[in-house]
């Protein structure tokens, strides 16, 4: 039987995401790996679900909701699936917006700033010393936001918001996957080093990673 | 006598996405604007307030919240302040997270490669050919998404999301004003220069835009 939950995403950072806190939130989901590589996501019953050809996109049959953009995803998740805010924050409340806030830092500059230097590193045609440069720098700048964010939570514990693991620690763990190979020293950053390696050894996210790896 | 709402914010895009939404909304807020070609956004002061030293950072006093990011303002906003939903969408709404997810795809694609585009275009030393045909394909990608957004909700109107103006419109609003200075040709996408225009002749709109120009 189908679960009425069905994710799209492939082994990517935005996939990781979404993958990570589904099983941190202990939901079952069909899942169907997209070949980003042969452009699948960009085909005409993909882009009926999100015009904008992208993973991650997710289904709820239950209650009719399609919904795209890791961010949008994970905040979708939480608001529907933690009514006792396990993993979240109560909406309305101050760490509510604080989580939101981290979470579209997360979309808005650490997504686009890393898969820029990726780009740059890796697979532009030529190599173009000004963009690694650039984005070399501020993705260091971010991580350095991310460590006194940390720094600022510490009474709590080594997470984002709050004590416990949320949306915005899923966001942002998607794409720490990739700053050691564009060589991002994580040990410049004591407090974010910590985090990272803490919730990369949680056997949840594991398990979420695993999934879209196919291990 | 001060108001509840401060805002710090800049003539810059994300500065305006959030006096326009502010505007609509009927609200008055003190503005203080950040001289960000100095560097005040970086000064110690304000990075108490904003550990990410960009603006816009909004404090409201009444609810004892200071959030940043625009689109976290946005939806602090309109979750706060629009409770009879007449530029937004009800929590857990189908509407809602379709509002997001448009939401979250203006700050995580439109904001961050306009940007870049506007970068290499103007800012950079020297002129790179390689990044500024990548970004300005992606720009003009982005813009048919929001166009085929348009064109799936013109059912309802020349609005992204529903029947009425919401901080989606806002957002995307805001880097909009950047396409024509980095020669994107709006007249491809006629829905969308249709809601440009639309929006841009907003009455208050206009009356966001021009306190931070200072007019």
């Amino acid at each position: 039987m189908s679960a009425p939950l069905k994710l799209y995403a492939a082994a990517a950072p935005n996939g990781f995401k979404i993958t990570t806190f589904l099983e941190l939130l202990g939901l079952k989901y069909d899942l169907q790996i997209l070949d980003i590589s042969k452009g699948e996501q960009k085909e005409p019953w993909f882009l009926k679900l999100n015009p904008n050809g992208r993973i991650p996109t997710l289904i709820d049959s239950t209650h009719g909701v399609t919904v795209s953009q890791s961010g949008a995803v994970l905040q979708y998740l939480a608001d529907t699936y933690d009514p006792n805010h396990k993993l979240s924050f109560k909406y309305g409340s101050k760490e509510y917006y604080k989580q939101l806030e981290y979470l579209i830092f997360s979309v808005a500059e650490q997504g686009p700033i890393t898969g820029q230097l990726y780009h740059f590193k890796h697979l532009a045609p030529c190599k173009d010393e000004y963009a690694i440069d650039r984005y070399f720098k501020d993705v260091n700048r971010i991580v350095g936001v991310f460590d006194e964010i940390l720094n600022r939570n510490k009474h709590n514990g080594l997470y984002l918001v709050g004590d416990h693991l949320s949306a915005v620690d899923a966001s942002v763990y998607g794409w720490s996957r990739f700053l050691k190979p564009n060589d991002i020293e994580l040990e410049k950053y004591p407090l974010f080093n910590q985090w990272y390696n803490s919730v990369d050894q949680n056997e949840f996210v594991q398990k979420g990673v695993n999934r879209l790896l196919q291990k």
